[in-house]
C-alpha cells in the first residue's frame, strides 16, 4: 500500500430542516457579506432560497446573489462571479444547489483569492494559494463537491472541460437535508447515483496499494448506493433512501475511498469530460454510457480487481475463470444501469457522434492528460479512440 | 435514521517516515512554542523523540517536554502540564504516543485555554470554550484519540475515570507511521485491536437510526481489524497489517461509524472505565473481559442487530432462530478474543474482585451515568452489578 494524506475539514450538518442552521454556520466561519451562488430557478421555485434568505436577513448577514450555474458550469459565469465579489466586498460564498453551483463557487473563490486568470489553475499553469471560504446547501447528490477538493469548469471557447483540485477549495460546511433532493427529476437522481458510484470505482480499479479497509468501505458504499438507487426508481420520495445516497455521495469523493491506493484510474471520468464538453450531456449519464466500453477494454490488465468487484460488489457467482467472473461483473453493472434507466452506450445517451467528433474527443482527452492516463491500464489517444468507438452502441 | 453532525478536521499524514513532516505541520498550524507530551521512555529508547526534536531544532521551533502520561492518564500530570504551558508560554501541544499521551494533552489544552479547574469538564460541570491546538505523532493504534473529540482522564482521589468530548479537542494533525507501532508488546497490540473494535461496536449496537451505509462501513471495518489482528499475533512486524489496524483505529472513533444512529450504547466502555479506575488494567483487555457478559445480558433487547452482527461480521451460519444466531455471534467474538490472547472474563484479566468492589464499581458507574445508560438495553445500577458478577469467570 501507499502512504496517503487525508483531510476532510468540512463540517457536515445532515438531516431534516438543517438549512435553518445556515446563518449560524456562516457566522461560525466568519462570513459577513455573502455571494449566494446557485443554478437555475428550482431552488427559488421550491421556496428553499426564500427560507435561506429569511434566515440570513434575521441574522443580519448581508448578501448578493448570482444564479445561472449550469451543468458543466461555464467559465464565463465564474468571471462574472469574481467581478461581483470584488465589487461588493464579498468575504464568503454560499453555494445553494448541486455540483454545478458548488464547482462554480469554488472557481469564483479561487479567482477572488488569487490574482490573474482563474483558468490558469484548470489549465495546470499555476496552483492556487488560497480560496474564499465557502459553504454549501446541497440539493443534489452526485458530484461529492460538498466535501471534495475538486471542481470542474468548462471553458466555452473550444468547449474545454477541466478539473482542478486543491484543499483550499474544500467547503467549510455542508448542509445536507435529503428532503431537498426529493423534487429532482428521476433522471437526475439516477445520474447522481451513477456519478457517486464512479467516484468510488475510479479509486477502486487501480493497479496497486489498495488497503483491505479501503476496499471494504468502498464495496459497502457501492452496494448501498445500488440498493437505494433501485428503491428510488420506484419510490422517489423515500427519505431513508435519499439519505443513504446523499451521505454516500459525500463519502465517495471526500478521499475516504482512496486511502492507500495509487490515486485511482479516473479514465471513465476523463473520457466523459470530453463528451460533456462537446455535447453538454448529463455527467452521470455520460459516465454510464462509456463505462462498459472502458471496462471491457482494460479488465484483462486489472483482472484481480475486476474479479473482486464482480463478487464483492455485484454479487455474481465466483464460479468459472477469473475472466468469466470479471465479465459477469461488468454485465451486472450494466444491468444495474438499465434498472435505473441509465444509458450503457452513446446511442442510448442520445449522442450520434461522427468519426471526426470521436477523433477530436480522443485527441483532446489525450492532450488534457499530457499524452496518457489511467491506472487499471494506461491509455493513449489510440486506446481512448477505441473505447469511444466501442461505446457507440 | 437520525440527523447527525460529522466533523473530522484532523489532517492525517499516513505512511512510512511521515514523522519527518512534523515541523512543517506544526508551522502550518501556527505552533511556535511546543509542549511535547509523552508517556514512558519507549519513545525515547526507540530513537523517535530524538528524530522529532532534531526536526524541530532544524526548523527553529522551540519546545519544552513533559513525559509520564500513563495508561488511564492521571489528573495530577494534567495539572502539571497546564502550569508548565502557562509558565513557558506554550502555544501548541505535540503529543507523541498513544491514547494516554493524547488524552492527557487534550486535557492540558482545555486547562490552558479555559480558566478554572479542568476537572469541571470531565465532571460535567462546565463545557470548554476552546483548547490549545494540538498535533499527534501516533505510536499505538487503539483509542482513536488522534482524530476523535474524546479524552478520558482518571482523578487519583477516588480513582474516578471520566471522559469529556468536545470538537475543540480534535487534533489539528495526526502523523501515522505504522512502523512506529512495531515495537509494541503483543499484548498491547491486541488490546488496541479490541478497543478499536469496541468503538465501532458501541455505535453499532444501538436501538435506532442505523443507516445502511454506516452499517456497511462498520462491518467492513470490524472484519478488517479481526483479519489483521490475527495476522499480527503470528507476524507482529507485518507493515500492511499494522497499517490496516492503524487506519481502522482512527476511522473507528472519528465519528464515521456513528452517522445516523442514536449515539450508540457505550455501556461496555462505561463498565470498563470503572474497572480501569479501580484496578488500573489495560483498557482493551478490560473491554474484552466484560463484553461477553454485557452482550449476553442485553442481546434479547437488541436482537435484530445482534443477529446481523453475527452473520455480517462474525460470519456465522444464519440457520436457526434469531436468538441462536445472535448467541453464536457472541461466542464467535469471544473465540476471536482468545485467538489474540485477550481475556473474556475478570479472572482471565487477572482481577479477583470482591463483592464490595463489584458493588462499588456498579454504584460509581451508575452515578457517572446520572442513574442509567445504554441503548441496546438501558442499564441501571442493579443491571451493571449483574454484568460485573457474570463477568467474574
Amino acid at each position: 500500500m501507499f502512504g496517503f494524506k487525508y483531510f476532510t475539514p468540512t463540517k457536515v450538518v445532515f438531516g431534516k430542516d438543517t438549512e435553518k442552521q445556515v446563518a449560524d454556520l456562516v457566522k461560525e466561519f466568519g462570513g459577513k457579506k455573502l455571494l449566494i451562488h446557485y443554478g437555475g430557478g428550482s431552488v427559488i421555485r421550491s421556496g428553499l432560497m426564500q427560507r435561506v434568505t429569511d434566515t440570513l436577513d434575521a441574522a443580519g448577514i448581508e448578501y448578493v446573489m448570482l444564479g445561472g450555474a449550469v451543468p458543466n458550469p461555464h467559465l464565463g459565469l465564474v468571471y462574472e462571479g469574481i467581478e461581483l465579489c470584488k465589487k461588493e466586498g464579498v468575504d464568503f460564498i454560499l453555494a445553494v444547489g448541486g455540483g454545478s453551483a458548488i464547482d462554480s463557487a469554488k472557481a469564483i473563490g479561487y479567482g477572488v483569492a488569487n490574482g490573474g486568470d482563474v483558468w490558469d489553475f484548470y489549465d495546470r499553469k499555476r496552483k492556487a494559494e488560497g480560496c474564499l471560504p465557502l459553504g454549501v446547501i446541497l440539493t443534489l447528490s452526485a458530484t461529492g463537491s460538498e466535501m471534495s477538493d475538486s471542481s470542474v469548469i468548462t471553458k466555452e471557447d473550444g468547449l474545454i472541460k477541466r478539473g482542478y483540485s486543491s484543499d483550499f477549495g474544500r467547503p467549510k460546511f455542508a448542509i445536507m437535508n435529503p428532503e431537498l433532493t426529493m423534487t429532482l427529476p428521476d433522471y437526475q437522481t439516477a445520474c447522481g447515483c451513477t456519478d457517486i458510484m464512479m467516484h468510488t470505482m475510479e479509486r477502486y480499479f487501480s493497479q496497486g496499494g489498495n488497503m483491505e479497509i479501503t476496499d471494504a468501505l468502498a464495496e459497502g458504499l457501492l452496494r448501498t448506493v445500488m440498493n437505494n438507487a433501485r428503491i428510488l426508481v420506484k419510490d422517489p420520495k423515500n427519505y431513508d433512501a435519499r439519505a443513504e445516497v446523499m451521505w454516500a455521495g459525500s463519502l465517495a469523493h471526500n478521499g475516504l475511498t482512496g486511502c492507500g491506493n495509487d490515486g485511482g484510474d479516473w479514465m471513465a471520468h476523463k473520457i466523459e469530460h470530453e463528451l460533456g464538453g462537446l455535447y453538454d450531456v448529463a455527467h452521470g449519464a455520460g459516465l454510464a454510457a462509456v463505462w462498459g466500453s472502458w471496462a471491457r477494454y482494460v479488465y484483462k490488465n486489472c483482472l484481480p480487481r475486476f474479479r473482486r468487484f464482480a463478487v464483492n460488489v455485484m454479487g455474481v457467482s465466483a464460479e468459472g475463470s477469473d475472466e468469466e467472473i470479471a465479465l459477469r461483473g461488468i454485465e451486472a453493472l450494466e444491468d444495474f444501469y438499465r434498472d435505473i434507466n441509465m444509458p450503457t452506450n452513446l446511442k442510448e445517451l442520445g449522442v450520434d457522434a461522427s468519426d471526426e467528433d470521436l477523433a477530436l474527443m480522443a485527441h483532446k482527452c489525450a492532450v488534457g492528460l499530457g499524452g496518457s492516463g489511467g491506472s487499471a491500464k494506461v491509455l493513449y489517444e489510440a486506446d481512448i479512440l477505441e473505447i469511444f468507438k466501442a461505446s457507440r452502441g
